[in-house]
């Protein structure tokens, strides 16, 4: 694998831009051989400067549902953006996306639409405060809920009173989340709950029924706000908010990521009952109203609800574990593999459980050679657009590294 | 004018978005009839869903630099998305596009992309805070710096602790600004300025040379940051940072609106100096990366320097001021007209010189007869893409309407 287009682009970066790159798409924790910069994505795949092809496991991190490039979701971009897209007021594209997702998403009555997933979460926030007037916000540790000042994962210029009000439990923990909110006492505004535990590096969690119920049953009680925050795994696991499934239904749910297929589109979507506190609150933005992302996310919608691509997502995700978990067993290169199929987390183990991230640091270098692009310790995506040979490649080339791993030379890991 | 098919759409959006439509879009605080969706743009027009035809001079609050629907700009647009838009990794373009805004603004070393001008302003706060791990923040009364917790221009739903160590100072002001620095102590951070004074209803003020200039000296002798938010004014006043005309470099400057024609794009630009503060902190988003906004930025950027729109957009929108200026005096309808010619607040006046905001309403209101889309207390925006007989029809139909002001009956105004 040649990279030095890759490696010329990064050093241009390195002079106009901070570090180069920033935020979750900087590759500077992964192999210094993992490309930056793409020039051509289509379908599974991604080609850098280098044409080098990969089978990206990470979809743009969830942007990519139903492949990049998609010839009908881009064709309805086209199409809107050559009457309007941005101007002084919306156009009816934006009733007719919030009446189609108050028609597919159960507890969905209104949305507010805006460009990142943290505005969504964001302004759950705001409008659980603004609901009651009341303060206390619970929120699991170690969720990721966006990047700004109040929920960014790194203290750098920010301050401890942009957590104020800010309660933590231990998520799946209902013992947990018990004793946060009777911290809260009347002061309760809201919950914060991710539909699945997903954070970097540690095991992916499903949620357990007790805790999700009980966190509705809490909000219920104390009138406040349950907010899902579906923005990464919104329309990946179903085609309902994703605890339908479960039977919880928030007040608040924030979305994002998938909603068209890469165009930028987010949106906070609520119930009745959160109806007057969101509209409260002043939020907005110079391009929340861009009718082109909007027709996008009709399109997307529709193909949501007329395809059969979770049920496809499920199957591949399944083929790739099932080899996976058999090249496991073959080469004993402990992997650990968590999440839900459509979204998992793929990691190396010390042979006492502990994960060993140098190792998936070099697994998922010596990937690259076999043009599978892998993460070495943030959840993948599975997209309906790979084949069943992109999978069965993918496994072969996992086996073949699998096989070399006990004899390379690991990297340091600083961090 | 008929407004049968608008009316029904608000209807419609009651239902699935609170209050119908919110934010700085929202026309709840103008007459009844005024157009809340459009179907089409092109140029500097509208046209709403009763097939009104609207001179808009809202420019979309500012994005429409060049005219809607600008066929060379959106062919970029699209012409990249077949390529790659938001994928695992930026395009090339992230960093043509910073370099190129290296070459252009004076004071821009660096360039950080993000998808909305709050985000960009949020930025650069959380820069100045991690510069030297200093606290205070300066801004000037009333000055709008975007929507999100910190900086809402409304309380509901945000907290006290969400404007922990904000000084606020008047604007143009320097001995105000002078005391707020002087309360900061040795913990300043950063001083926020807009480029001219821009609040809604308030006359629009330019900045003064000494208030600037001790922005400028204070940030010197306390090593902290200033900051030019620059993200409604930026490329309408200057083809560079919009304080660069009275020799005042900002170390970061937000931007937004303009950047692409219409586009979801903003940034952060700074210079070296705030180079590794801003690598410091973890800000991110879904899109934030896009190309294809990125490419529509080239193609704008390529205009703003080889055309001379701003000498257009400043005759044009003298012809406009001149025009009603002898409107007022051949009616005796008292308009007060500030700010930049690119970027006028026109409002009407009590004889004391009270502003009347029934009589703006009104007024405004009248004009959509005409085909005229003024803004009743919010600044509003020339763009090149008017002709001569746009402005001339424009002024003509202010004169009709200001004969017939003395005899309307005006609306009562809640807020």
């Amino acid at each position: 694998m040649n990279n030095l287009q890759d490696k010329a682009l990064k050093d241009r970066a390195l002079k106009v831009v901070p570090n180069g790159m920033f935020g979750h798409l900087s590759v500077k924790m992964q192999s210094p051989r993992t490309p930056q910069y793409y020039k051509r994505a289509k379908g599974a795949y991604l080609w850098d400067y280098d044409d080098n092809c990969y089978i990206d496991y990470m979809c743009a991190f969830g942007p990519n549902l139903f492949g990049y490039a998609h010839e009908e979701i881009d064709a309805a971009y086209i199409e809107q953006l050559r009457k309007v897209d941005t101007a002084t007021g919306p156009s009816a594209r934006m009733i007719e996306l919030a009446e189609a997702y108050a028609d597919q998403v159960s507890h969905c009555d209104w949305t507010m639409f805006c460009k990142n997933g943290t505005d969504a979460t964001t302004m759950a926030l705001m409008t659980a405060r603004a609901y009651r007037g009341k303060r206390k916000i619970l929120l699991a540790t170690g969720a990721y809920h966006g990047a700004t000042k109040w929920c960014t994962p790194m203290p750098e210029g920010t301050l401890p009173e942009d957590r104020a009000h800010h309660i933590y439990y231990e998520y799946n923990n209902p013992n947990s989340l018990r004793t946060a909110a009777e911290e809260a006492g009347d002061d309760l505004a809201g919950i914060f709950a991710t539909p699945f535990k997903h954070e970097v590096i540690y095991p992916q969690q499903l949620p357990n029924a007790a805790y999700a119920h009980l966190a509705r049953k809490l909000c219920d009680e104390k009138d406040a706000m349950l907010i899902l925050d579906d923005v990464r795994a919104g329309f990946r696991l179903d085609r309902d908010c994703s605890w339908e499934s479960i039977g919880v239904r928030p007040d608040l749910s924030s979305w994002g990521k998938t909603l068209a297929n890469g165009h930028a589109l987010s949106c906070l979507m609520g119930s009745d009952r959160a109806k007057e506190a969101a509209g409260k609150i002043f939020v907005t933005g110079s391009f929340w109203s861009g009718a082109a992302a909007m027709a996008a996310g009709l399109k997307t919608l529709e193909i949501i609800k007329t395809t059969d691509y979770i049920e496809r997502t499920v199957s591949l995700g399944n083929r790739l574990r099932d080899g996976l978990a058999q090249v496991a067993k073959d080469t004993g290169v402990p992997m650990d593999q968590t999440g839900p199929a459509q979204m998992p987390l793929i990691m190396i183990n010390d042979e006492d459980g502990n994960r060993n991230l140098s190792a998936c640091m070099a697994f998922c270098d010596a990937l690259l050679d076999h043009g599978v692009f892998f993460h070495p310790f943030h959840n993948m995506f599975i997209t309906p657009a790979m084949s069943e040979d992109d999978i069965d490649r993918t496994i072969e080339a996992c086996h073949e590294v699998a096989k070399l791993l006990p004899s390379m030379s690991l990297p340091e890991i600083a961090f």
